[in-house]
């Protein structure tokens, strides 16, 4: 096999991106090198940007892993996959050894690699990963489409954990990119989906994409959310805001028994209305990443549109200029998605 | 019918009872009245004479509803029950028309009305309810043990709610009334169980019955149930305690997945570790009170000794003494159930 020679994204600290050439790593048994079309910029990607990472990825890291691509080579004892075959990476490798593991939890593994950010990710033209993580794509499915189907698993991971069904009233705290990732893909399993939001630009994209809003500094939102579902409250919460107003939010809009999904991740401790969680039996649950059910529920709602793509993805941009999509994605509050296109071949 | 005057234990605000005289409330159609026998005094019942509660109860209240009895007659329309028949009173009186009563949750209706706080209690010797809230007793169940049912069915409805099972390890971390019950009945269960109590009186009561215990204020607790649990952490945790330490506690301990429920009822707004909620993908689940097969299980566990009666009830004084019962269980830290035998029936 002929060594290839590709471009690849380095953050080399201090918000920085070298754009340089590499060697493409040849698939070792077992592994698949992926040709890359587009890569999104996860919110994790823009933390290490920031710098809030560098102990964990170092300073001579590849990044990104919400990623498109197709098979460019496979490993020795592969099966299932052959170049050209359009696919996605779901970016964890387990120990299968741990606790988490033994009891059927792989992807919350104690000794968990995020592909990515513990290992080198899809910000280069060509990424070689276990064949383990890959999954395959439909053949008309759109590249770019596609490089949501990471963030639209997550979506799926919290919607599945909050069981979701026909007629449950929805309340997402929070617009950004995940919180209309988890409105659709709640609005795709039944509920009736209202997303609280303060910025009037994502209100005017949450309005395009069909989905009913409110705004908490405009309205009284647990009145609003107990007048709009005839007195009972919101059956599902997703606290997707990651502030103390979203969590002090989350308690006062919960129906009896309702189930309040964390989504954002608090790095503080905020306080709590324990009371409320007595008072109307609510249950919170803790979410992260996904399984691989949560990835084949993405690609079928990607593939169907009940993922609105096109609405999502706010910029595109080549890998050349990775350094500057990070900085206008840094500058703009609004912005949804923003991809590189990392390959030529979508 | 003729009216019966009865012995009647009113609080009179201030941490004061009086036993005074009164007359028996003859049952009206669709109700029943119990002769009391035991009544114990709950940690609300201790709230109210601290008089933490009276804009709910008001000062002229008769409180009480972890009682025993025997039906003494039964009103126009009631199928079931008849005068010797021993019972217990669920507390709970539901409004029908909710949404917490249309989903099936009457338990926490939203307008409940909780008999011997909303309504006058069993600290009387002649009770009358509805007899929708009657559980009726084997014939050849002691009295005195029934007086537990009530806050065993607290606890059975948290070990409920918690779906515990053979080979859960379970932390119970507070080792009073309430806690020892719920060890008790996860025991029952098939949890492997530890209480998680710091004072040695109460450490003392918890060997006698055969618990596992750790003191935090010796050990490390995380440390200790992660060796314990062979790395895994604990699958169930009930905190119980009430605390912030408590709070604190229950985050560290819990393994992969844990249900963590809420049993304490807390008054101000704990700062919660929401990362571990992430990280391990813990659930938080809150309780309140019992559901009728929630007493149906603890009139179980009690009748099969499952539920040790006799080591949790620590005192019994006559209905005249009940001021001096009070003030001797608020002066002592380690005292667990302290009963008062209301009528001489048993
Ligand atoms: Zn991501
Ligand atoms: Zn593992
Ligand atoms: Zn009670
Ligand atoms: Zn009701």
């Amino acid at each position: 096999m002929t060594v290839q020679t590709i471009q690849a994204a380095y953050y080399r600290g201090d918000k920085s991106f070298a754009v340089e050439p590499a060697q493409a790593q040849p698939p070792a048994a077992g592994e698949v090198a992926v040709r890359i079309a587009f890569c999104g910029i996860c919110g994790t990607d823009m933390h290490v940007y920031h710098g809030n990472m560098d102990a964990r990825v170092g300073l001579n890291r590849i990044v990104g892993h919400e990623m498109s691509g197709v098979v460019d080579a496979v490993g020795q004892g592969v099966e299932g996959f052959a170049p050209g075959q359009k696919v996605v990476v779901r970016p964890l490798d387990h120990c299968g050894d741990c606790p988490a593991c033994d009891a059927g939890h792989a992807h919350i593994c104690h000794n968990l690699k995020f592909l990515g950010l513990d290992t080198d990710g899809a910000m280069q033209e060509i990424w070689t990963v276990p064949a383990h993580v890959l999954h395959a794509l439909p053949d008309d499915m759109r590249l770019d489409h596609a490089a949501l189907i990471e963030p639209a698993a997550v979506a799926c991971h919290d919607v599945a954990l909050a069981q979701v069904g026909e007629g449950d009233d929805v309340l997402v705290i929070g617009g950004g990119p995940i919180g209309v990732l988890v409105a659709m893909v709640a609005r795709a399993a039944g509920g009736t989906v209202t997303v609280s939001e303060v910025n009037p630009n994502r209100l005017a994209i949450l309005d395009k994409l069909g989905l009913a809003t409110l705004n908490p500094r405009e309205v009284d939102l647990a009145a609003e959310v107990t007048g709009r579902t005839g007195g009972k409250g919101a059956d599902v919460v997703f606290e997707v805001s990651g502030t103390q107003a979203g969590v002090d939010a989350m308690t006062t809009v919960a129906a009896t028994r309702a189930r309040i999904v964390m989504v954002a991740i608090h790095a503080t401790k905020p306080q709590i209305d324990l009371f409320q969680f007595f008072w109307r039996e609510l249950k919170l649950l803790g979410a992260r990443v996904y399984t691989p059910a949560d990835y084949d529920k993405a690609i079928e709602l990607v593939a169907s549109g009940a993922v609105d793509a096109d609405t999502i993805i706010t910029d595109v941009s080549p890998l050349a200029d990775i350094q500057a999509a990070f900085e206008a994605l840094d500058a703009s509050p609004t912005a949804l998605k923003s991809l590189i296109k990392v390959g030529d071949i979508a």
